[in-house]
């Protein structure tokens, strides 16, 4: 397997050279037999637009279905964007219930609604029920396709009711008790029914300590859940407890995936849903935005230089070294945002344990603060011979490294109490911070002594 | 299910309180009973440290062990060396293979030996094969409890023979069939067996196009491998095509978690492993040397500046804008740098596209240069009526906008090829490039401008 990644690329190079050559037929035979659905929309993520339009060109009709799923969502709404409701239609044929349901989503309403119609009753039953719940709880990353049991008949039955099966579905690692009312009532792992004795009862054996999962959970909760309980896959009910579905961990594994990759993106502006190969235009738009929110607080610092343009008349030296200040202030902020942005995605940080956290930031700061003041001071003096600037400087390094910790480690919270993103809006106001404190007390300190 | 966060913060709360008032008893009474080892884990890792020792003093020592496990390296380390060698035997006993080797590769090998030669022979050379192994490969995160299968036997005898377990092993969602030498041969999902008739042989519904993980696959690899294929365990084979172990989703999951972890705390200089409630002195000290680097680089910035001192001294103007010029590169930069820096994380960049890449990052830089070159100098223009200046600060924005990401954009792929970790190095690197290019350009072309 070890030779898979190699074996990729090396069909990677393969394929480049055939799709330079021109040579599609031995490039759609490579696609479509030497390589899994995963791995295509892997290739197709890897590629740039023109080589990605190209290969999707020479997919399987019966392939395509899959590899969009595999897809990132940019790009898959790409694709779905050029597909009409009756190529999805087909293309979505033989999905699983949650799989079809993330691809609709993406769909204008008018597309949903000629998909629906296109199937018949009993699945789009199904499916509308999916939609109604939220994308980002338990409804919307659940499979209807449970295997469920009553609890009354014996392992035996159980057993031979199973062989009745063509297949079960993915991830079945265990059946599903539930009562004649479809209320849940508990799980029979398979690894539990296979060293029970044919003649036990299934509820004699089977594990009623599992609480099933509310179909209003949101996604993170069940990514921590999994996590902590090391599950394979969970029940889903509703609010009355009746069985409506199940997770598995395939799914839940994109989700801690995509929550991880998140804050890693939003901390530089970016969406984890960001396509690498994405045309040119469409990046330039999207990094403007953030860089114009960057230029304000940029401004907003020069400003505050603006204020000591005399002082700065006076001692050029300041505008030698007044960087240092802000960017050591930017780096300790950064450290101690990103600590607490990871503790909060984690559950970590809430309640009894900030004011601990904050007064620790804040020591930190002061000890790392006296550290560096003193080296920073020694250099200033040495290099400007004028022990003024040396205190100058070592003064506001000290005040702009605890002002740093104290941003830092508060501005993810307040920010998440109200409801805005600590990963996407946490850096930019926190250099502003940094920014201003560390010119503020470098600049304003200097005026005074020079005055 | 949804209650559980909820009913744990509210524990948390109550054990707050509990612990405050001292009354000890009720405390250890929710830790042992109304907590799930890995909720205690959890609980821990969001406690100070004197809170952290007092709770870990009131939890069960037949629940040490397991808690261990789930805690981060920092914190285990911490706790288990504070265990004596037979403390550490008893605490271990009924671990699974690949969680006892994961802690013992945190002692001290004396420990090691001790531990093992506290355990019986058989346990003993199981754990000293997988402890030969490297910890970041297949061999270092499998378990060695397969349950394994001839080919030539019949379901009906599979199940029999499964019935005299009295439990089999988490996790195991399929069989491993091998032949008399022990090599690998197939694999036997539970819920195909399940579906076959009784009297089929284990060859004839085996599932032999699975490939099994070589021992020195490496944990990156193996995590891609489970998450393009939706795998829950898969098996290791040696070199010989022999069945050694079986990797399992839950470890995977670590995996996952951890690479991603990784980015996203290297950029800001911090460990993944980063204990967040670590000691003060612990954490200063770590920062202060992130710190200290990044010092040098401030310091490399003032120097450019210090070129061209007369200049400033002539123009203030100019050192009230050039942070805006430096700090504008810096974003861009670290967005073409996270871009990048995910991107081979998940394998999507190398070989063939990066020409591709560099050229459209060039041309996204160039865009976005021409757009905030023209809005700050308009700025520029309006806040010092000199229209030198607006020129001076459009044209080195667009020179450092292009310059950060050239630069954002090769440094990861700089760096990786020389092995050194991007998502750490490359922060530190871009800054200096983005100040550097940013304060020469602006002040370099001022000085001429202003001859």
């Amino acid at each position: 397997m070890a030779q898979t990644s190699e074996g990729m690329k090396s069909q990677v190079e393969i394929l480049g050279e055939a799709l330079e050559s021109g040579s599609f037929k031995q490039v759609a035979r490579i696609l479509n037999h030497g390589l899994s659905p995963t791995d295509i929309a892997h290739l197709l993520e890897s590629s740039p637009p023109k080589e990605r339009n190209l290969l999707w060109k020479l997919v399987d009709k019966d392939l395509e279905g899959e590899v969009l799923l595999y897809l990132n969502d940019d790009i898959r709404a790409y694709f779905l964007s050029k597909l009409n409701a009756q190529e999805l239609a087909s293309v979505t044929e033989d999905f699983e219930t949650d799989d079809l349901v993330d691809l609709l989503q993406q769909l204008p309403d008018t597309v949903i609604e000629e998909v629906l119609h296109s199937m018949d009753a009993q699945d789009r039953q199904r499916i509308e029920e999916v939609l109604s719940y939220q994308e980002d709880t338990a409804g919307g990353l659940m499979n209807t396709d449970t295997v469920t049991i009553r609890p009354d008949i014996s392992i035996d039955v159980v057993l031979r009711y199973l062989r009745r099966h063509k297949s079960l579905p993915e991830m079945t690692d265990s059946l599903l008790v539930v009562n004649r009312k479809d209320d849940f009532i508990g799980v029979l792992p398979l690894t539990t029914m296979l060293v029970s004795s044919p003649n036990a009862t299934v509820r004699e054996v089977m594990n009623t300590d599992i609480e099933a999962i509310p179909v209003e959970m949101t996604r993170t909760d069940i990514a921590t859940l999994f996590e902590r309980r090391d599950l394979v896959s969970a029940p889903v009910v509703n609010q009355n407890g009746k069985l409506v579905g199940r997770i598995t961990i395939d799914d839940v594994v994109d989700v801690i995936r995509e929550d991880a990759d998140h804050s890693l993106m939003s901390m530089a502006g970016l969406d984890e849903d960001e396509d690498t190969f994405a045309p040119v235009m469409k990046t330039a738009k999207r990094r403007a935005v953030w860089l114009g929110i960057n230029l304000i607080t940029a401004f907003i610092a020069s400003a505050v230089i603006g204020l000591f343009e005399q002082t700065i008349e006076k001692v050029v030296a300041l505008a030698v070294l007044m960087p240092i200040v802000a960017s050591m202030g930017g780096i300790a902020g950064s450290q101690a945002l990103t600590l607490v942005i990871r503790g909060i995605a984690v559950g970590q940080i809430g309640g009894s344990n900030i004011r601990w956290l904050l007064s620790k930031e804040f020591v930190v700061g002061a000890l790392n603060g006296v550290l560096w003041a003193s080296v920073v001071s020694v250099a200033a003096i040495a290099w400007f011979n004028d022990p003024k600037i040396g205190i100058i400087i070592a003064a506001a390094m000290l005040i702009n490294l605890i002002a740093a910790a104290l941003a830092g480690t508060s501005l993810p919270l307040l920010l998440k109490a109200r409801n805005i993103d600590p990963a996407l809006a946490g850096g930019v106001i926190l250099t502003t911070v940094t920014d201003v404190v560390g010119f503020m007390s470098f600049l304003g300190l200097a005026t005074i002594m020079y005055a």
